[in-house]
């Protein structure tokens, strides 16, 4: 199936002008162009605009972070949706082209390669390839703070524990997903499930308690 | 404390260019203007500029959400950080202003409202100020695609109960941080760990398990 650009704007509800930029920017692809006054495109263009827009409506990308997931995506050679399991990757802020490996990590924040060792062991922190991201690096951090402040690190320890017994049941849960429908539909409904409906959950689980509890906002200052 | 532009670029590593623009845009004040060739900028302006990276740095704020962060901040009368406890929910994607009661939500998504107060009553769903958002209809369409599959939604009442679970050592977490520290540092310090650090283990986790079992990526097409 090839279509106009009017048409394309059409089913896609994206403005020409936006169309042309993103071809401009590489993350849409080229026109066929059969005669000089007509442009086509086919339907991969269309889902492929359907996944732009998810990606900017759902996690704020922006075009270069777009552009690393499609990269990313061409690299493996898997499909628009399943290339959001690398996005979480991407979402998640390993934009940072700077790697550490654990020596040098421990050596940058000006601590023990225990204490690092630490947060491995717990899932607090992961390697990633092998080395440490900048991204990494800014929660050793945030856990380093408490650390220094003389807070036990306990809640983080919770939060990995409890993230290793949901992972386990989501794993189970996409099984169950695929033996309904196609791989495809699976992956886009596990990324509406994961990076939508769950952090939802947890915000506002998190929200509403704070809200009901009012410890910070009104009983001291 | 007055600070020239030299010198405001200087402190906040944000170029000029940025700086008038986010002044056109409202979401910096306009610098004092005691001589015509003099433009004085405050101090709240140097700190102001650093919770605007923040917000895009972390969360890829839109120069429009930022606005709305810091409006709801004036109508509140809070600090910058402390704002971010509203900024969840906008951040969170209630930023749409069309809302639903209970009867208008299940009417439009075609759904029993016995259903839709199961998912209020589970902690899945949240009425915000007593109305649904844009944001409510769409987890609850997530949750009917499952039932409709005839897949149980044991998983979203796990992550609900989880949630609650997580809720409670945060807000008891934050009563050792008051007792450390200032409420501004303390709410700082709980963002970087609720909205950095907590998304960043349950999405590392998630990531690594399906690596692991590769259920998704290699065992089916």
């Amino acid at each position: 199936m090839s279509l106009k650009m009017n048409k394309l704007v059409e089913l896609s509800g994206v403005p020409k002008a936006t169309i042309l930029y993103y071809i401009k920017e590489g993350i849409l692809p080229q026109p066929d162009k059969p005669k000089p006054n007509l442009h086509l495109y086919d339907e991969e263009t269309l889902e492929r605009l359907d996944f732009i827009k998810y990606l900017q409506k759902n996690f704020n990308c922006t075009i270069n972070e777009i552009k690393t997931v499609l990269e990313n995506q061409k690299i493996h050679n898997t499909s628009n949706y399943e290339a959001l399991l690398d996005a979480i990757e991407i979402v998640m802020g390993n934009r940072d082209q700077t790697h550490y490996t654990k020596e040098e990590a421990a050596r940058y924040l000006g601590m023990e390669e225990s204490f690092l060792d630490e947060l491995l062991d717990e899932g607090i922190v992961f390697m990633r390839d092998g080395v440490l991201s900048q991204k990494e690096l800014e929660i050793v951090q945030i856990v380093m703070e408490y650390h220094s402040l003389n807070l036990d690190i306990e809640l983080f320890k919770t939060y990995a524990h409890h993230a290793r017994e949901l992972a386990t049941l989501e794993v189970a849960m996409s099984q169950k997903l695929l033996n309904k429908e196609s791989k495809k539909a699976t992956i886009k409904r596990l990324f509406d499930t994961l990076l939508i409906l769950k952090p939802y959950i947890f915000n506002m689980t998190t929200l509403k308690e704070y809200q009901g509890a009012s410890h910070v906002r009104d009983t001291q200052n």
